[in-house]
């Protein structure tokens, strides 16, 4: 459909050669053309020998292709393409399989479109609320984010167009993102930065994987070879491409050899000199150009070879998708009172402009042309029956600026109506890529509409539409139902009117808990740092890890939602294996309406050797059920998963014990707890000078001699080992120190040499 | 009085010469041999050059001499002392003047002894209100801990006797305290664990440091060049001597390089040589031995030339002292209903074993064996009128343990008496150096007891004993009058009396949080670590700074605590000069007892460009009123105090602006505000090609050229620079973006050399 179509012409033949005949064949700068981009979204040709450039754009939730005379920029205008929910309202979804769908249906536009690479999903943890780029990410929780990351990828390269899972990684606010260093510990690191990251790679190897912006610890995200080569491919095996995000790479030489193989947008020609040079004066290995080299010429090969020149892609279709979608992300926080769905003869009161102007996405590099654009309004009344009275206050202007008049008009509405829909957001202008939210609040604006609006009818439904969470504890407790609309795309309008008047029944779950206030939050001390730093102090203890951890009120857990219908739950167990543990309980729909059940299993291990998390999510199933039908449902927890990061020994170590294994409909609503054994992982830490005492105690080849040593007393000077031995309260006060350092005390049974030796037979027996 | 006197039979030569005279005639050996102890408490004599030996004994609220012929490791007898009340009521007297007498009879004591060095104060950052050594330190404030702790020193060395300034640094846990290393960010580290230090040695300069057993951000404190030199000495002027934490020593030719003088105890000859062979093989330079020798023997010359060999001290006169600090030291948490103070003629039941067996010290090192040993139950009597009833019931057993007929016991004096005096407390086994606490909770059993006393007889007096505070929340608002009571030390029991019965007036503060629960507490979440590492993940955040900055409800707030009169606040001013600022406000004794105020200063700076706490304690001072009286407090904040550790140039820095000056009587009962303007320290910040365009266009002389190139257009291609100028979300979201990096975009309105030449020029005027 456009000229940027992934075949060129005469571009034949080294698309059909090896990579590595190619790269064979480069000279040393064209091998140095490949690792920067031609312009601001196509990669090099070498038309020497015949390897077409290849088209990258933005996503995730849409195709957003540039147009040649744009400033490039992101706030351009774009081809239009069908702007599907964005990432906030997909992950509600909790349900892989539509996200694959959602991916083929992204995959089948760039094809249409001739782009060979979308960049997409982002999968970063939303460390804080504030973040203003949650909208574009998943959820809080890595094992949602991981799941459903691996779903879009899936959909989308079944196409033939490849993902490029961003941003990677630890790119979790956008205050200073382009220099702050993420200051994280191994084991949040780990556990929690990168298990999203590792999932997507080894479930669905991405054809490329985006650098971000930020440092971690210090290291540049494109310069960092631990990140970039030792996790990504060493570890996790990954085969595919490294790119920058757009303006990424610090210095090009430093990237290139930590493993970063294409800079995006183009340099001018800059940085491909240096790279040439480095090699020239022997500063950089020309293998690790050749490398880069390779996988460039691997994915343009990829892209070309996948490429369907005749491709094209049905908008209608598309725009159905697209509403399905979002109606099942709609979360429905609350409904007293059956107060929803809304009868379609009822008389209601659509109020607040964003019924009518809707918020659909989020600013920034992902904001989409969309192909057709729905309103809630249109499509309530749509809905509503024939004669049903829908009218309509607009209560604030699409400026967010209120008057007496607009006050007044969406009074008189409320009053008449029987309910009141009532429209909230958070303004455009303040979720956007490239700057954090400064609080969770509502315009205070909407907040004295929703006060007046009340005041005249009681039975209110607030509507959401925001990126991010926003605070509700002011109004939770007095309105009878919250329907939370998040960003749904451009078929949002229907799908939020098929949510309120019950064409679709609500099945979206919170992947992201909603504090009581901001102050609960837990990066709220440190978040987004200062002086190009930000202390990730709340450690593994993010989102609803920390809130459970902490004791804390919440408005809405993570993982809540509510339906139509409603669930039970039975007969829960728990089937430890070799792959993990088999958890099955069997849900009961016990209403009189189909609706969906998001079955979550949550672990913790009491009495654990290492911290951890009250709760953590390691498995979730989606499951539809006929009202009145019954189902046991497996979810199957992977081993990997029950992992923690030991950083005594920098690997996965799953701990053996009793597992505590929670079955329910949030975080905070278990409806079963089931334990279940599994055998632990050999984890073995030598014994040295710096053991304590009650290490070598604990130790079974050592312990029983240390024990021996102590009681035989000492030949001269006090008889230390034998006062530790008779006084318990003296035991536990000594029980830390270093048998190196207290063997070397006055008076003490046993000798440094003696030590030593005993370490050395411990260690060889033990 | 004892034979360890630190003058020995020829020792004037060495003594009374110049200390690099005496460095110079010894030998290599023998200067190896000065920085290793003798035993478990001298140092090593060097009686070849007349060089006696010195003894350091633990403190630091009494003195424990170890008897020649204990176990050395801290249980074993030692000479009586006055046990003095521990730091953490120390503390809670919120008086310099107090803790300098203290530090005074302290030093008589040692002289008395012989000793040369008291192994104290210890001043570490209560950072968890589990740490099982909190009893040994002053408080979870800084500046609390510096004024106090220079007091003591102030009063130690005033006696001839050495202070040892302990733990030095960031040892604020028990668990794993010999290897742990704590984690910590520079500015928390500087503005909270290290300025208390930093305070004493400027302000009293410690003849010692005694350098803790931990790690700081991985380096053993004990071989921390850093820690050790560059910020104790070269920053801060410490002129004395750094001494080891007993069995701190990890590798003793590190620990020599790093700046640690003194290893202890005896190494039995072993580090010695070391020493010396690492001088022989040239990996040590001999000159850092010199420099540890000359320290040494100029320790050794100060103490030797201030002994006084016919010192002694008066017990009963001590002892006295010790009930009138513990008296002033005793935190009356709340007392409704005026049932405080007891009339001498009531009818009153003390129940609790703990009022007839007083705990009144901690376990561990510091366990002092004292010269008399009052309690409650006998001085309680003492005060109250001639026939008045004082019945006592147990309780609860030595042990802990209860019965049916101690409870009944209680019970029935409880419903016989007009008043109940209900003691309790943490049992001593749980509260010792070398490990820490579990939870936060008193005894099952006592609080059985409180509910069935509480049952019988309303008007409770709960009177605390413990080193750590304890949860209060499960009844404080169900007693009228809580006493706490911490360890109050030999005399704690009548200075108890004194205040239950109304001959002390009590004027305790808190010096720490008292928190609703556990889980609220900061360091909750990583305290105390794993696998021998803790983050300091709550940051700047200590104690009620983060009680404050989470907006949590505390049981009792830092700096609370009442009398039985009241006081009024008023005219409260701040004026600022070169020194700092200067806080007055006039304080009305308006009840009809006179008493003692605590008025203190904390200060904020809104809109700071860095992190801070909503309120942080820069200056006290306590005030004696009485009945009626009026006066005017200045409390002088110095500017240094007003710093911040900026951590883009490495140090303290006084940000301009307009603080806000509250005076109250805790952190949560501010009287007033004032405003204050202080001017700030320049700081300069070259821009360089990462600079933000943010921080570009905010510079005086970079501005407005980029504002000019960014209008004036590109030549060819797309106009970024005007697109960026004409949007304003355009330009927020991309601010951030380090100018090098923009400039290297295609179809940039500039060039990278031009963005250099203008950083140079940009730098060189500004």
């Amino acid at each position: 459909m456009t000229d940027t179509l992934n075949t060129v012409d005469g571009a034949g033949r080294a698309v059909e050669a090896s990579a590595a005949d190619v790269v064979a064949e480069l000279t040393l700068e064209e091998k140095a053309s490949l690792t920067s981009g031609a312009d601001f979204w196509s990669t090099k040709a070498v038309d020497r020998v015949g390897l077409p450039k290849i088209v990258m754009t933005d996503g995730p939730h849409g195709v957003r292709l540039q147009r040649a005379d744009s400033d490039h920029l992101g706030i351009g205008d774009s081809v239009p393409a069908t702007c599907f929910p964005p990432a906030v309202a997909l992950g509600s979804s909790f349900d892989a399989d539509l996200l694959e769908r959602v991916g083929s249906a992204l995959g089948e536009e760039a094809q249409a479109e001739g782009v060979g690479v979308l960049l997409g999903p982002g999968i970063n943890i939303k460390r804080s609320p504030l973040c203003g780029r949650n909208f574009e990410y998943l959820s809080e929780d890595p094992l949602v984010s991981g799941v459903l990351g691996s779903a879009l990828v899936r959909g989308l390269q079944s196409q033939g167009v490849g993902a490029s899972l961003k941003h990677f990684a630890a790119n979790n606010q956008e205050a200073d993102r382009m220099r702050v260093s993420a200051d994280i510990d191994e084991r949040p690191l780990r556990e929690i930065y990168l298990r999203g990251f590792q999932r997507v790679v080894e479930d669905a190897q991405p054809w490329t994987v985006m650098c971000s912006y930020n440092r971690i610890n210090g290291v540049y995200a494109s310069e960092d070879p631990w990140l970039l080569t030792s996790v990504l491919r060493d570890e996790w095996g990954f085969e595919g491409l490294v790119v920058s995000d757009w303006g990424a790479v610090n210095d090009r030489v430093s990237a290139l050899v930590a493993g970063l193989d294409l800079e995006m947008p183009a340099s001018g020609g800059r940085t491909e000199a240096q790279v040439v040079a480095a090699v020239q004066d022997g500063s950089l290995d020309e293998a690790a150009l050749d490398l880069a080299a390779l996988r460039n010429v691997e994915l343009v090969q990829k892209a070309v070879r996948n490429a369907r020149a005749d491709a094209s892609y049905e908008v209608d279709a598309h725009h159905a998708l697209a509403r399905e979608v979002a109606g099942a992300s709609v979360v429905l926080l609350k409904n007293e009172g059956g107060v929803l769905p809304v009868a379609p003869e009822a008389s209601v009161a659509v109020i607040g402009e964003l019924a009518r102007t809707p918020r659909y996405q989020g600013a920034g590099s992902s904001q989409i042309n969309p192909t057709k654009l729905d309103n809630a309004l249109d499509e309530i009344r749509a809905l509503a029956a024939d004669g049903a009275d829908v009218a309509f206050a607009a209560g604030y202007a699409e400026d967010g600026s209120s008057s007496a008049e607009l006050t007044a008009e969406a009074v008189a509405a409320a009053s008449e109506a029987s309910t009141v829909l009532l429209f909230l957001g958070v303004p455009a202008a303040q979720e956007s890529e490239g700057f954090d939210r400064d609080d969770l609040e509502l315009p205070a604006v909407q907040l004295e509409l929703l006060e007046a609006v009340l005041a005249a009818n009681a039975n209110v439904v607030v509507v959401l539409s925001n990126g991010g969470v926003v605070r509700l504890s002011g109004f939770a407790d007095r309105v009878p139902a919250i329907v939370e609309g998040w960003l749904l795309g451009q078929a949002g309008g229907g799908a939020i009117a098929d949510v309120l008047y019950g064409a679709v029944n609500p099945s979206g779950r919170l992947t992201e808990t909603i504090p009581v206030r901001l102050a609960d939050s837990p990066a709220y001390l440190d978040f987004p740092g200062e002086h190009s730093h930000v202390r990730y102090g709340e450690g593994l203890f993010v989102g609803y890890r920390w809130y459970d951890a902490r004791e804390l009120e919440v408005t809405y857990p993570f993982g809540h939602g509510l339906s139509y219908t409603s669930f039970e739950y039975a007969d829960a167990s728990a089937t430890a294996s070799a792959d993990g543990v088999a958890v099955r309980v069997t849900v009961t729909n016990t209403g009189d309406r189909d609706g969906a059940e998001v079955v979550q299993v949550y672990t913790a291990l009491p009495g654990s050797a290492v911290v951890r998390a009250p709760r953590e999510l390691k498995g979730f199933a989606k499951v539809a059920l006929a009202a009145g039908e019954s189902r046991e449902v497996e979810v199957a927890v992977r081993r990997a998963d029950l992992a923690y990061w030991d950083t005594r020994v920098d690997r996965w170590v799953v701990e053996g014990g009793a597992y505590e294994v929670s079955v329910g409909a949030s975080s905070r609503d278990i409806r079963s707890v089931v334990s279940v054994d599994v055998e632990g992982d050999a984890v073995h830490v030598p014994l040295t000078m710096n053991s304590s005492i009650g290490e070598l105690i604990a130790h079974p080849v050592a312990g029983p001699i240390v024990m021996q040593a102590f009681s035989a007393g000492s030949g001269d000077g006090p008889d230390v080992g034998g006062a530790l031995l008779a006084d318990p309260a003296m035991f536990k006060m000594m029980a830390s120190f270093p048998i190196g350092r207290l063997a070397s005390f006055p008076g003490m049974p046993v000798s440094i040499e003696q030590v030593e030796q005993l370490i050395a037979a411990s260690n060889a027996q033990g």
